[in-house]
This record gives C-alpha cells, sequence and structure tokens, in this order.
C-alpha cells in the first residue's frame, strides 16, 4: 500500500503512517484530516505541493471517498489548501496579512513586518472615465481621467493588480514619479502636500479574469480579494483604486468594537 | 446578424443597437464594455442572464475575440458579471453589503435596510477542538468544544454559512434557543448578561468546496469571502466563527482613518 506522507518528492524519506483506527470514537474523517495537517505543518508537504488524488487517498487509507472528500474539505474551509478543479488540490501558503485599522499603503503597511515591496507599471495613460469611475470623482460621464495599473510583489512575488484613478493633473505628475519603489500615497503626501485624511472601502471576493491570472501567476477562476478604495483629503476624493489580491497568499485583519 | 441585446428571452423585443464604430477614437472595447453594461443596467438582461458567447458577440458586433474578452473582463472586475468556468458569463446581482464600522450580527446588521433574515440549523454537536479551534479558546488540543452550523437567508434566500464555536456550557445552553429567528450575539447578551466587546477578524477570499456550495446553491469552485472571528467580553474569548458569505452576492464596507 503506497504511503501518502511520501508521496510527494522529499529529502525526508522516513515512513508515515497513514493507517486510521476504525475502532476508535475519532471519526475516520477527523483522523486522516488531523494525519494531513500534520504532513503540511511538519513541513513534508510545502506550500504548492499537490496532494495526492482522492483515489489514491482512499487506497492508501482504506476508506471511503466521502470520507476523504469530508477530511480535504475542512482542511480547504481552514484555508490551509486550496482546490484547482479539475487539477487536484494544493497546499496553501500561510497568508500574509495586512490591517485595516488604519488607512495605510501596501509598501507602508509590509515594511515593518520585514516584507520587502515593489510594483511593476503595467500602464498609464489618460482614458475615459467609466461611469463607475466619473460618479466617485463627481465627474460628467465620459470625462478624462489617469489610469495607473501596477502589479504589486511581496518578496519579488505578484501578491495583487493595483488599478487606480486620479484627476488628470495629479495623474500626469504621478506618471513621473518613482512609482516602482514608492507607494503612492506617500508621494501624494510628502511631495504634493495633499493631507489624505480616510478611505471608502469595499471588500469582496471574485473570480481572477484572464488579464488578472495571467499578472498573478494563478490560474484563471482562482479566487481574489477585491477592495475598491476611495481615498480622500477632507472632502475632496483623490485616489480610486481597485486592487486585486491573490486569495491564496493574502488576507486583511482587523479588530471591531462592539459599541 | 443576430442582436446581441435581444438574444435573452425578454418582453422588451425593441431593435438593440449592437454596431460599434471603428473609426471613433473610442476603442472597440470600450464601446462593447458600455454597450453591454447598459444592457444590464437597464434591466434587459437582469440578474443571473447568461451572456451571449464570445462567439456570438465576435458576429454581432464583428470583432475579434480579444476585444470580447477585453470589455468582458472589464465588465467581470467591475463585479456587473461572473464567469463560470465552462459554463459562460452571467449578469451579477447587485451585492448586499454589511458594514464593518462596529461589531454586529448578520440579522441585527441587516433589518434596519430592510432586509429579512433567518437561519436554517444545519448542525449542532459536541466535537473535539481542531488545533486552530482549540488555540483560540487557549485550549488543549482535543479538548471538547460546541460546533453550530447555520445556513443564513437574506430575503429568503441562502446567503451564507457560519461554523461557530463555542465552551461547552455556552454551547449546550445555545442549542436549546431559537436559532432560526435571534442572532446568536442577541441572546449571548440579552439572555444571557454577557458583555461582548469586541471582535479579531480575519477576512480572505476562497473557493466554495462541495459542502459550502450545494448549501448556499452555488458552483464548486465559486468565490467565497471568509471571515474568521473571534468575539470577546473584555479579555474573555466567546465566540469563535467562520462565515462564508456568497462572494456573487455580498460585501462588507467600511471607513478608515489615515491617522
Amino acid at each position: 500500500m503506497p504511503q501518502i506522507g511520501n508521496m510527494q518528492p522529499s529529502q525526508n524519506r522516513q515512513q508515515a503512517k497513514d493507517s486510521v483506527m476504525p475502532l476508535s470514537p475519532v471519526p475516520l474523517h477527523t483522523q486522516i484530516r488531523e494525519t494531513l495537517r500534520h504532513y503540511i505543518l511538519d513541513g513534508r508537504w510545502p506550500p504548492h505541493t499537490q496532494i495526492p488524488s482522492e483515489s489514491q487517498m482512499m487506497s492508501s487509507f482504506g476508506v471511503s471517498r466521502i470520507t476523504i472528500r469530508q477530511a480535504l474539505g475542512d482542511l480547504q474551509k481552514e484555508g490551509l489548501i486550496f482546490k484547482i478543479i479539475g487539477k487536484g488540490s494544493f497546499v496553501a501558503k500561510p497568508k500574509v496579512f495586512q490591517s485595516l485599522s488604519r488607512l495605510q499603503g501596501f509598501g507602508e503597511a509590509m515594511s515593518p513586518a520585514g516584507y520587502e515591496t515593489c510594483s511593476k507599471l503595467l500602464s498609464a495613460r489618460e482614458t475615459e472615465a467609466s461611469p463607475a469611475v466619473a460618479q466617485r470623482f463627481s465627474l460628467k460621464p465620459g470625462s478624462r481621467v489617469f489610469e495607473i495599473q501596477r502589479l504589486r510583489y511581496l518578496n519579488r512575488e505578484p501578491i495583487s493588480v493595483d488599478v487606480s484613478y486620479f484627476l488628470l493633473d495629479i495623474g500626469r505628475r504621478l506618471v513621473q514619479e518613482d512609482l516602482v519603489t514608492r507607494d503612492i500615497f506617500m508621494i501624494l503626501e510628502n511631495d504634493y502636500g495633499l493631507d489624505l485624511t480616510h478611505a471608502d472601502l469595499q471588500i469582496e471576493a471574485i473570480c481572477a479574469d484572464e488579464f488578472l491570472a495571467r499578472q498573478l501567476g494563478i490560474a484563471e477562476g482562482a479566487p481574489l480579494l477585491r477592495m475598491e478604495r476611495m481615498t480622500h483629503a477632507g472632502d475632496t476624493p483623490v485616489d480610486f483604486e481597485f486592487l486585486y489580491y491573490r486569495g491564496d497568499a493574502f488576507q486583511y485583519r482587523l479588530r471591531i468594537d462592539r459599541s
């Protein structure tokens, strides 16, 4: 019987115990879930390792498909593994997180935690405001705005695509700045003297389209955390953004009070 | 040439204008995007309508596949349509939102906006705490906790699956309460006299597994907004939850300050 714990290429060839105890009061799917969790947390199955197929595990553990599915479903709900339809299940990386307790740019939020961030400029152009963008800036439909698209990296891996809109005067200045290493918030505040005060956020989950999937190096249809963020300087809307974070790599954290 | 705007069953049989203006300074994909947006926003294509295939639109608009894809990608990124791999693109419903400005139960947050909420009890049982649950309650691994799984409805449609964990004494009491119409927060505060103070949240995007997809009436692999929430009464952890919201139907909103 193949040993599931050793099915992936690994330096560690010690025998794993894939057996379950049918007479134990602990349900079979719980036993299997905890065995798989152990393989993930002890590093035997590093991030992005493909998990053995359901059939392989049915054979190795000697249990039914439904039991395997229940174990995998639990691990997926916990975020320890993720599934790509038609390809199988894979070990997730521990997610990096950004606090939402105050408004911060990505670099600014990540640097104190020891992460290295940078951006690749994907495009910068004047364009016609979409109805959503025009409305947020209180512009007439069809007005011109400036759009900047950046791919953002965390420790040299792509983590998000940021699509930012500005009024023309600010956008035309911004595109001449160092957008590779600097947060736009910092440029707006320190170089342009804008007093950024607050932002309105909308957070949702969507599927990656072909463009976002290609930029982020993930499968089309993979889950993304989508943030819509309108940043203000007092009453003035300044920076309207759509941020698309890799669902498998990123989370927001926040403490909120009851009253 | 078929008229895309009339391709779906509709009371409104008036001729749509699917033509594009090749010599216009407005890019073709923008013209098509705005035409499709119009069909969605004027109600000609109601929520969950399947959008004509890429081939149908290529023929109707007389443009290339890449142009159609760019238009659809824009609408998908905006959240107006969503794609199911292998099935096609569909019109999204306007998303309901819950504010994160203060800690509220779902019913409590939705009722003032005129929404009707209720829950279906999926399961309630004592179980062994997973490592994640044990850690959050500062319990020894393997300790017993109480788990309550509910399917939550908004205006009679399933919107989220909530999996909640409690210490045994609270859980055993809770399961005897009216969990169909009442928020657990309300029971904890009003009936049990607990003074809920704050919660720590983690927000991420995941794919629906088979169980969540079935409960929520969505496709396996569809995006979900996942919230992990530990609610405290002062220093005491009380209610640890995993909330899985339909990505196509729900968003969080929040205002945050710069300093």
